[in-house]
């Protein structure tokens, strides 16, 4: 069949990119309020940022920066230069310190959350576009800071009801890490392999880390992971360190004093990590909240000090059966961003929760912040002649604090009813001209009578005497309602 | 002098972007909050798009969709198709309802905020990145639904503190325009000019209308503006409607039924503002609320019914001299934007805010919402053998619901009071060797002292006697704080 209509438009969105809907963002909202509440207990202040960055400025520090993309999403700007979609909230937060830096008095805190994007390849519960809720602590040199914002994340987990023992803050030390390469002798074009390699602990277990060193391993599901090419002797020195005792921070300690601590790298990262060791003890910290371990590397590479990652530690189904439910939050320390813009070293540390993994945890915790009721009354509008009445009614509950919509579509009962059903309201206000001549109204509980609403057309049935309906004088409407609302205290 | 360092990167971010500080953002925060408070309770759902959607689902709607770059940031997404920052949130709206349009259910009431996006013309106030907070109605297409977006709206003002006298929602209706533009007979490709000529009403009156539907015009300020070449006769019928007499409905309605009830346009928008001020009335809403104005006109190109604009009409500073605030919200109906994808009419209207006009018309009217209070607290931290008493205290009055900052930088007394003093805490908890041994420790009131504050550099001047700081013992600390705090119960 001809047709001179334009073609359509498909409706949909870019591959990486989805919608969230009324019940995940009041979650996510609601779960951010709690966290931010804790941040700013800890005096913590808001910031934001814009979307867009000048692309030298976001500088190229994604584990993807290798990749020809960059991993950023960017275009030329009318002023010629190249500007990209923030990757992090981190960079951003370095161009701001070093632009206000004269008038911000440090320790600068600051809470960020807002979406970034990334144009990596999108997969399974990856999007290349999520949201990140981020504090910091700009201006302050010593781990006592990087202590404060391992704790407050800790904190912020439990205000939200992940219980102690569900999760674990894990902390390492890029010196650390330095040391280890100096040690085993890793040349410098293999440690950014050799990084990645055991990065992947927690995936893939110490032999697998053990041929990611060497020659490469071939996953399960097929894929050939090319390996970092060392000899079995230099894996022996690094997997020594990631034997060390699970859980423990005296252990990792005792491991790196004795692999490193001759090293210049590592004798400064050990220093630092013994003396964040005290400053937890003596905030009685202990292990079942924080713990060192040497696998914890973290992707992004301005990290120049500790870096922390927080796991949660319960159990989900997962690709390869029950599985700990993994990492929320990670982040760390990077004294070089801001001097990059300055010409004057500014030392920083912080961390990034991934907001949406960690709505996925409380969901899978039974811990979902409640959620606000739904509008649970709608005031139908079956005849047109009384509409000054049902605009009336539905001002009268709002105005005793009842949220309340009016049905502002066309139909009849039927489909006024099906509607109700469909968005689940508790409690229709119903009215056609016999009761308004009475000075009555009708109100009936939806919940109630739903099972019965399902193929009835004719309006008269309705009217009825059908379960849950009452008909009561106008001027009880707001009253007759509540008490209908009052039986489902749940909302 | 010759230097290796590489050259520093500039901090600085695109023209048209800006950061938000603490202040800002917790205000718009508060302001969003009672808004939504507002449409939660007319039965509004929040939902959350993508920043990026394709290009052609866009579509090509802006007021500057006839420049080259149209308006918009665009580049080709991986799958080389165009993708762009969204400019509103009611084409991704749009969208959204022609994918999910089985699932919903009609009437569709969804609200949302966030970021848009236009590479339009930056200045003073405009910026390139600015946030909207909509209403929205899909799939009702009697102008009851117009009537709620416009009273929610109202609603929401009041709520926010603006006073009634001191806005209008300012309606008009598309097919009234479509009408007039008949019946003067302007020609199809002098419509759009003719259009933009009318929306200049308020800021150029009468005068300057008539000489922009002619021969063109010179601003003050020397700039030049077309006209759109009409002869004399019919820019008078143009005007006509235009002189209707100012926050009226009724004269609105008898000027347009004299002037287009014999165009079928404009009859068709006439009965529809016959039955818009029908149900005002019975909803009573008088015109000290709504107008009816033949000067709203709406840059976007998608409107196709009742059109609205929400003028602050009290008087600011503005470039010539005190002036009406202006607009902060509009909207209108557009029953074509989901039907590009459907390929059935699905009729929708609804309304948007800007956030940030509102923000600035609360605090020119002083009615910002209430600032969350500064975290009023810091425990300094002088002495590196008490770290853990510092800890324990910080840790105690954050538990008694006292909000405490530690302070994690360098430096002795004098850095630290330096800080607390820019960072307007209002206690400081100190304490040294000496108190630690007598089981004491100092409080001090920094509001008071900190006049004093100023120029000391010694440790020994601050734990004398200074006026507003007391030794307690440790078991009283909490107390004391919560003492000295309730001297300034504005926080």
């Amino acid at each position: 069949m001809a047709s001179n209509k334009p073609p359509r438009t498909q409706p949909r969105v870019p591959k990486g990119f989805r919608d969230l809907t009324a019940e995940d963002v009041v979650a996510r909202r609601r779960m951010i309020e709690r966290v931010c509440q804790v941040y700013e207990a800890y005096g913590f202040q808001p910031l934001e940022t814009p979307a867009i960055e000048y692309l030298d400025v976001l500088g190229k520090y994604l584990p993807e920066a290798d990749q020809p993309d960059g991993g950023v999403f960017s275009w030329r700007y009318d002023d010629d230069e190249w500007v990209a979609l923030r990757y992090d909230l981190t960079a951003p937060l370095s161009r701001y310190v070093a632009q206000n830096f004269q008038e911000l008095g440090t320790p600068f805190r600051r809470y960020q959350t807002g979406p970034v994007w990334r144009q990596e390849k999108p997969g399974p519960g990856r999007f290349r576009e999520f949201t990140q809720l981020d504090i910091d602590i700009v201006g302050a040199g010593g781990v006592l800071a990087d202590a404060e914002v391992a704790c407050v994340i800790a904190d912020a987990l439990e205000a939200l009801g992940v219980p102690r023992g569900s999760y674990q803050v894990r902390m390492n030390h890029r010196k650390v890490l330095d040391g280890l390469l100096e040690r085993a002798q890793v040349p410098p074009e293999r440690q950014v392999r050799v990084l990645r390699a055991l990065d992947k602990l927690d995936r893939v277990g110490p032999e697998g880390v053990r041929d990611l060193l060497g020659p490469g391993r071939t996953d399960p599901s097929g894929d050939v992971m090319e390996g970092a090419g060392l000899e079995p002797a230099q894996a022996d020195v690094l997997l020594e360190l990631l034997g060390a005792p699970e859980g423990a921070r005296a252990g990792y300690l005792e491991v790196v004093r004795r692999l490193v601590a001759d090293t210049t790298a590592g004798a400064a990262g050990l220093a630092d990590m013994e003396e964040l060791d005290r400053i937890l003890d003596e905030r009685g910290v202990g292990t079942d909240r924080v713990v060192f371990s040497a696998s914890i590397v973290r992707g992004l590479a301005y990290y120049t000090g500790p870096v922390v990652e927080v796991a949660l530690t319960f159990e989900v189904d997962g690709e390869a059966g029950r599985q700990p439910f993994g990492s929320v939050a990670g982040g760390g320390r990077y004294d070089g961003l801001v001097g990059r813009f300055l010409g004057q070293q500014v030392p920083a540390t912080g961390a990034s929760i991934g907001v949406d993994r960690l709505l996925a945890a409380l969901k899978a915790l039974g811990k979902l912040p409640e959620l606000a009721g739904r509008c649970p009354v709608l005031v139908t509008t079956i005849d047109a002649g009384l509409r000054r009445e049902y605009q009336a009614w539905a001002a009268e509950l709002r105005a005793a604090g009842i949220p309340t919509e009016l049905y502002v579509g066309s139909g009849g009962v039927a489909k006024q009813f099906k509607y109700a059903d469909r968005r689940g309201f508790t409690v229709a206000v119903v009215a056609g001209g016999d009761e308004h001549a009475k000075g009555e109204v009708s109100v009936k509980d939806l919940r109630q009578g739903h099972e019965l609403s399902r193929g009835i057309t004719d309006r008269s049935a309705w009217l009825a005497d059908l379960p849950g309906q009452v008909s009561v004088p106008r001027a009880d409407l707001v009253a007759t309602v509540r008490q209908f609302l009052d039986r489902y205290p749940a909302g």
